[in-house]
């Protein structure tokens, strides 16, 4: 019987794959992974990884492999730590039900996940939790069952306060974490200002991430067909004036880093998958939630507000097309009251 | 031998063959159609209409059919008038260079196409021509070999004065043109303000057909996942701005008339079937000239910039799909110097 700290992660895509990946490679902990849809791939074939860090790995799987949460805290419960790599979206699947089945004292909870200010649902619902923020600077891409890891897996892992434990305490646990999943090829590290690291990957995400979603084409092309200069730029600086008015203090030459941050490649930017997969996008985290902010504190955005109302209206396209409602033959009209019902 | 008037009409799409079919219909002028790719579908078997103004029609073909203004010309010119009822896509297709081949002293050319300002490079080059501007409110589009035309033919057909000629006279070849087309069941009028009517369509153009071909959802779609509220009525608050910038006060109702013009059904607009065929959009006489004037008498437009700045990407990733240029297997970097090189 092992006495290995145990690690649930849920979700296994470019990111969660190379995160399960990294601490089965240290050895230090078990990972339990819960996947929904590559169920049966990942547990009769696995993975394959061509990895940046890791090279050509065929046919990887975690320890242990379910299809829900409950299954897994079930089997290989209670868990010292829950990792969620899943796509972030709110506006379809919340995490704080599956945090809720997970659930202990003592257990951290690492939110590897995109997104401004995704820990306050979170500490709402579990005022006294371990909360920590992992904001990965990976490039990694599952095509089926292959992961095309190119960018190193580089994560700054940081504490969400809950103001009511010991500040010490809480540290503790994400330097923990770090030491279970920090090897000789990925770049773990301890970020004391974790919120300054969201908004950096903002300025990325929230700009190029969007812009290619919205018209199709990878950063590459976004570049030569001239969106970088109209669109990215502009929204970017609309980031770093939010972010000013939240009290982040990024400087001007952020915005050439981040554009120039996949050169190389053609690179197509996460949210352009899940467009080109019909899956539903994180534009909710990534771009509501800074305009929220915006929006509390006054700072005109009026570029990224286009953008997160077009990614709006496409992500309730995606919600019809996976069925989550269906509309009626005869166009509904304001004077009917017409509501949709979601199944 | 007929002495008919004889009107050269270039592009068969949902516009076009309304007109060409509205005119021989009158029965006052031979119709000689342009068409490239439907030219054998055209010539064998014709257009089935399902009209609102002229009911189920099984095979409708022009007079004359042919590939080329070239081939029309040598074999039925010359033409009292030419028609443009073609996409205008200047940054893809200029008309300029297919009016050269059928002009002389005392042709009519008539833009019967969507946009602002659009006869400002046809006087450029053709100072002295009769230009006629038709400013059409059909909703008509061509699936295959069937015309599916659900809002009445109706154009308000206007002069734009070359200031050479004497106005009369320009007037006289306006309405002698609207004679030969109108009948019974469409609504062509003349127009003393076409530039009032070009900047009125445009509050719609603009702005629902952008949205919707950006979302990737019809009007209705569009209407009931929240981009009329979110995106159109900001844009449209910013048409008319410039509209009053440009001398043209359209009234603020025209919002909601506009919002409501297409209300039973789901309607698909031209852009987002453009889009949906993989072709070229208008943006660029639809929404780039509209920014044009907003640049020139500095009306601030930041919807309507995103958008515009959205869809030419989206026109450059259309030329990529259509083979206008190839791109290198490895991007290339600014230091690279690169630029695209048309076939």
């Amino acid at each position: 019987m092992t006495t290995k700290p145990k690690v649930l992660l849920v979700g296994m895509g470019g990111v969660g794959t190379i995160v399960a990946y990294g601490i089965q490679y240290t050895g230090k902990a078990d990972v339990t992974a819960v996947v929904r849809s590559d169920y049966d791939t990942l547990t009769t074939q696995g993975f394959d990884l061509e990895s940046v860090d890791y090279g050509n790995v065929k046919g990887f799987r975690p320890t242990n492999v379910y299809k829900s949460v409950d299954d897994a805290v079930s089997k290989h419960g209670p868990f010292d730590y829950v990792v969620f790599s899943m796509k972030n979206t709110p506006d379809i699947q919340p995490i704080e039900p599956l945090i809720e089945k997970c659930y202990h004292e003592g257990i951290g909870i690492v939110l590897m996940q995109n997104g401004y200010g995704i820990h306050k649902s979170v500490l709402k619902k579990f005022p006294t939790a371990y909360v920590i923020s992992g904001v990965s600077m990976i490039s990694s891409t599952l095509y089926g069952r292959v992961i095309k890891h190119v960018g190193q897996d580089a994560v700054k892992v940081g504490v969400c306060d809950n103001g009511k434990l010991d500040y010490a305490k809480q540290e503790q646990k994400c330097k923990d974490f770090i030491d279970l999943y920090s090897n000789d090829k990925n770049d773990i590290v301890y970020d004391e200002d974790v919120n300054y690291s969201r908004w950096r990957k903002l300025v990325y995400n929230a700009t190029v991430n969007s812009t290619a979603a919205l018209t199709n084409v990878d950063i590459g092309r976004l570049e030569l067909f001239g969106g970088i200069d109209s669109i990215v730029r502009p929204a970017m600086k609309e980031i770093l004036a939010i972010a000013k008015s939240d009290g982040v203090d990024l400087p001007e030459s952020i915005i050439d880093f981040m554009i120039r941050s996949d050169d190389g490649e053609w690179y197509p930017p996460s949210m352009l998958i899940d467009i080109r997969k019909g899956n539903y996008t994180e534009y909710q985290v990534i771009v509501g939630n800074a305009l929220d902010v915006a929006k509390q504190n006054n700072v005109p955005a009026p570029t990224l507000t286009v953008l997160y109302n077009l990614l709006h209206v496409i992500q309730w396209r995606t919600m019809e097309a996976k069925g989550r409602f269906v509309l009626p033959e005869k166009r509904p009209l304001p004077e009917d009251n017409f509501h949709i019902e979601f199944k």
